[in-house]
């Protein structure tokens, strides 16, 4: 993987408004944030893309975030918000270094805006496609 | 807490496709994808919202995230996805128990849609917003 921004900010080559970091994470705010408050956190393993990380930096990101979440709720005054993780250039990605964003959805002008738009589970093609999932990952060698 | 459709399923008072299920955690398709494979990964903790949620089940959840969404790119033979956690109404949440969708981004018509609309992060109010956010999470009673 060539180097990110993100791996710069981690090592201190550019500077960030840091916000949290243990031995495993680091959060900072966005510097295009789509509200006030909009944070980012990242493992410091260097994975491009969640499938890509170790349990246990996912982890680590995981235990992270609740107090994060509480932080920008109580520091923003607003109580909604979006946690928004992007993986592949399809899915918006633009640094490939795993980051999740933590979003205030303040009003319907700011914040992250998403397009929904569902189809329906039918019950043979929802059961295929869980049985597939359930095998893939009980044969997956990355997990651990 | 209401009790919502997830309690339900956890519960097994309604079915659901099963992914993946592990002491903490349990992973479903969605009955409305975005795209095929679109799976949801919940906590067997009823919390409504991820900043009530403990920091044990939220390490849980983020441990489980890589290998579910291996077996979703493996199965779907599509690389690129979205994970997306919302809280609250405005946020878009429907569901009121904590969920990460795993949203395949198979072309621009299927899985999530994106409006980023960004603004500018100005140095002055960057760093006392990262201030706030630091004193905030470092006077949290409720990490541990």
């Amino acid at each position: 993987m060539s180097e990110t921004i993100f791996a710069k900010i981690l090592s201190g080559e550019i500077p960030c408004h840091r916000v949290y970091e243990d031995d495993a994470v680091l959060a900072f705010l966005d510097i295009g944030p789509l509200a006030p408050g909009h944070t980012l956190v990242i493992p410091k393993e260097p994975a491009a893309t969640l499938d890509a990380l170790s349990d246990q930096s996912s982890a680590a990101l995981g235990r992270a975030l609740p107090r994060i979440c509480r932080a920008v709720q109580g520091v923003t005054g607003c109580r909604d918000y979006n946690v928004l993780q992007n993986n592949g250039a399809a899915a918006h990605q633009a640094v490939h270094h795993v980051h999740f964003h933590i979003i205030p959805k303040p009003d319907a002008n700011q914040g992250l805006k998403l397009g929904w738009a569902p189809s329906n589970l039918e019950a043979d093609s929802g059961a295929t496609m869980a049985e597939a999932l359930r095998s893939a990952i009980a044969t997956d060698t990355r997990s651990h």
